[in-house]
């Protein structure tokens, strides 16, 4: 069992990362004195492979909970499905002290934090994320939203869980491709800040995608270690260090806006994203020829795409500059000058993101 | 012109008070940087009297604007009119630099800076309270929120506004029964906290309730400095500082509860409340029976109801077990022991209570 901090002064907190950590949950509220009885928020697979073990364990430390499930689509993450989660939750709440469990993937982790940071003005809340994408990331940061037709994640709240336990086991029954999606995140801790984390990824591949729980335990440590000092340095998106967590997001989320979220993952998305920041990098000087085909091997490597298929340059082009993170007509990339060193460059000509971007077109 | 600072480190901001200052607006939006374009919440009487003043002071200084109406019933305190006016952000929101301004009493308010704090996970919002009650309380402090069946306030946010532009002007059309609502919080600021205000109510009250500017700019500002040094030791509710401000509350809530919300206003309703916690005070020891007489004097004095009508002594006391205030079967008052002290007293004599309540229906 490994322990990460994330330090934010007073809303400073745990992740718990191991196998089979469950029926350790009770001694944790109990310790953090979050509350007496917990409403669950979960998604059907989820709560039909994994709940009970959950509920089991609470029982067992005096805890009574309720599950609310909800569908495990982006279609979820609605102001309809926020309202109905709360008004349940309402309904459960008899007086005694109530906190909220987060026990799925980045939907569900999305929109319980929201829950947990608006209901009552804030009630605590715990994330178990049961995806690799969720445990290395989204469930560490306490970034929590719904999406509006006019885009994703407009309505949310920066609200900060109590506690994040990551069990590897949990990762057992993971679908192939929701594993690497997550591993291109974990790629993505590698490039932009650990090269050993890098190298790791090189070398023990087999064990990886084998779901050894040493080698889950170690990439999600080590993932959530990156995540966690990054957030504690600039919680709120504020100071531009944060920032850096988004290489390879620029281009990706493009790529997946032109695929209409539909032929991509977000993992896949991002992994072009990153060969697209990569050869851009490239192209300015920044890093070396093997540095670039290092990062291409790895993504390949792990079953992630290395071309994009299927989506015109011109519709991804379009969705780069519609993109909420260019202020008015100014682009801004986040990219790399070596292995671990991020480097934010403004206005990247126009005629090196297109010709990057065409390169990796099928 | 008189202003006010809520002091909340990075979160402080200021509290103008003065008349027809509403021209002076945009300096201020673009002294902090706010924004090039106003969402402005409104509620259809004030909308008729006052936005177009507001909008044409916005126009001149470049900022342009929309409107949103909502009815100004507790009704629009919901999770409907919440998610329809950050739909209508959305789609006002041109990637220009958005900021709302709630222009309305309470209902306003409350829901306005729930949007603010949940759209992008925080925009800023300018509070123009057009109540007394507003301009002394619910505008300050950043206590957000909609209700939900099971009860008021049950869904929100602590989130500071970055301004409280408190135009006296905006008062003259108050219905007098608002009128009194808000005096009744101004009342209790001068019980708990300032015998000056308590004195200044005393004598000048021809003044006040002919709406004066100078009487208005004085009680208002009085009142704003009390809840703003409260908020600023006290942020989140979490010290018991904030408590002293239910002075009256508990007794008043329940009080209102038991009448449906249909028969007093919330400030008539806490009225009754701060004679039933000063009669329980005297009877406690703690307070003369001058000091008591001088309190109902004022209220009475004031036309806010110095007994009960209508409603049984039964459904106030269940009302009061049921409050959320109370943990477990203790009750808890806010008391005082003299003019400004306040003491907050737990475990009050049933009967006590019941006597002090009883008392006081006719």
């Amino acid at each position: 069992m490994r322990s990460v901090k994330v330090k934010l002064g007073k809303r400073s907190y745990d992740i718990i990362i191991g196998k089979n950590i469950i029926s350790l949950l009770p001694r944790y509220v109990k310790k953090l004195n979050m509350g007496d009885s917990a409403f669950i928020i979960s998604n059907p697979y989820v709560r039909n492979r994994y709940s009970q073990g959950l509920t089991k364990a609470l029982n067992k430390g005096g805890i009574s909970s309720k599950i609310k499930t909800i569908p495990d689509t982006e279609k979820s993450k609605s102001i309809l499905t926020l309202s109905e989660a709360i008004n349940s939750l309402a309904k459960f709440d008899l007086k005694k002290r109530v906190f909220i469990i987060a026990l799925g993937g980045g939907v569900v982790g999305d929109l319980s934090g929201l829950v947990a940071s608006v209901y009552k003005r804030g009630i605590p809340y715990i994330q178990i994320p049961t995806t690799l994408l969720a445990q290395v990331d989204s469930s560490i940061g306490g970034k929590t939203a719904v999406d509006l037709r006019e885009g994703k994640n407009l309505v949310g709240a920066f609200y900060q869980p109590s506690l994040v336990f990551s069990d590897v086991s949990l990762l057992e029954s993971l679908d192939p491709r929701q594993l690497r999606a997550g591993l291109a995140e974990v790629i993505k801790y590698g490039i932009i800040k650990d090269s050993r984390l890098f190298g790791y990824l090189e070398k023990e591949y087999k064990d990886i995608v084998k779901l050894k729980t040493w080698a889950l335990e170690y990439v999600v440590s080590a993932s959530s270690k990156i995540k966690a000092d990054i957030v504690g340095r600039d919680e709120r998106e504020a100071k531009g260090i944060r920032t850096t967590l988004n290489f390879g997001h620029t281009a990706g989320h493009a790529i997946e806006a032109a695929a209409d979220f539909s032929s991509y993952t977000h993992g896949e998305a991002v992994a072009l994203g990153m060969l697209i920041a990569s050869d851009i990098s490239l192209k300015l000087g920044l890093i070396s020829g093997n540095l670039n085909a290092r990062i291409e091997a790895l993504i390949n490597k792990y079953g992630l795409p290395v071309t994009i298929e299927g989506v015109s340059l011109r519709a991804i082009m379009k969705a780069i500059y519609r993109d909420k993170k260019f202020s008015g007509e100014k682009n801004k990339f986040v990219l790399i000058a070596g292995l671990g060193k991020v480097k934010i460059v403004e206005n990247v000509p126009f005629k090196v993101v297109e010709e990057a971007i065409s390169n990796r077109i099928k």
